[in-house]
């Protein structure tokens, strides 16, 4: 691709940085940012660069949060006794966005892959069971992507668990075998929360 | 959608302002950034905000340009007698990465089209009569998307250029009907460019 302007293919090259952002898309998005006011501009790049250099994981849940601890976990009126572990903050704000679930979450930020180099030591599993063993919760939902990476992410951390009296839930299978738990609409989500089992008898229907 | 974050939820809103991405593509860019170090992502902001605040437009030809005169127009290797009339930046983009042009460009900022409210005083089409009469350039070539607004665009152009002694050639129709410049390979528009056609059998076989 041939540029007539530096500025704009350093823009361009930036843009095309991103995931699913090729080079005509990028271009699109700088051409875009040409017809806007440099002020909106500003306020763009601005905001950009302010969330990375404010943003911060929550020393409890490990959730994005621009405090040290999340909204959600300082919010008082959430039960405190059950903790949703989901792979990521996507998954976090999909099932919020139920308005379903009422409980605090343990974002593990990613799932056991061994394929991918992903083990249990690259995941936030050390804090959630330090923090099971810290705050005594009553019940555990896993809210993971029912994929062999996701089985084998609650396989590990159930066992670690075993001498632990808590109860141990997964989402309901309502999602579609193989799908991704940020695409389901909010009430088979919802649903799925509502109809949790115990992760044994999930376990054994696989 | 709900956030925990509000320094996410100003960033996935100032990204979903952006043509084509909605909500749920402007958090995947945002988490997409909140991986990559400060570092990282202040180069991203600065990148583009520096892009805005310093891009101009050329003086002579309208094109995006770091300088008061573009690299295209100030390249005396280039044929200056030839100017090719495009829509938009992409467009000379487009052209560009074919390699087989050579001249010059008027880049018009749009088309004529009286149902979007576009007339041709929001054009760059004074600018183009002014520079040919001063210019005098021996052939004037429209690269125009085939489509009626292009059509009439050229018209009135070519009606303004009535008493100038000048040829007027439009790319060859090999351009598929209602299909977007940009979007064309690279072979396709090459040809096209080489097999342009004078504008008057063009008109005749519409």
């Amino acid at each position: 691709m041939f540029f007539s302007s530096t500025l704009v293919e350093n823009a361009v090259n930036e843009f095309a940085k991103m995931p699913g952002i090729g080079k005509k898309t990028a271009l699109r998005l700088v051409l875009h940012l040409i017809k806007q006011s440099p002020e909106e501009v500003n306020l763009f790049s601005e905001t950009i660069a302010k969330m990375r250099a404010g943003i911060k994981f929550c020393s409890r849940c490990n959730n994005i949060s621009d405090k040290e601890v999340c909204n959600i976990c300082s919010n008082t009126s959430r039960k405190q006794e059950i903790i949703c572990v989901v792979e990521n903050i996507r998954d976090v704000i999909a099932i919020e966005s139920t308005q379903q679930y009422n409980g605090l979450y343990h974002v593990l930020g990613g799932i056991i892959s061994p394929l991918d180099g992903v083990g249990p030591e690259q995941l936030a599993i050390e804090s959630l069971i330090n923090r099971i063993e810290k705050e005594k919760p009553e019940e555990l939902i896993f809210a993971l992507n029912p994929t062999i990476q996701g089985d084998t992410t609650i396989y590990y951390i159930q066992k670690k668990l075993k001498d632990i009296n808590i109860k141990i839930t997964t989402i309901a299978r309502g999602i579609a075998f193989g799908g991704e738990l940020e695409y389901a609409d909010e009430l088979t989500l919802a649903r799925s929360l509502q109809n949790r089992l115990p992760v044994d008898s999930y376990m054994n229907t696989r």
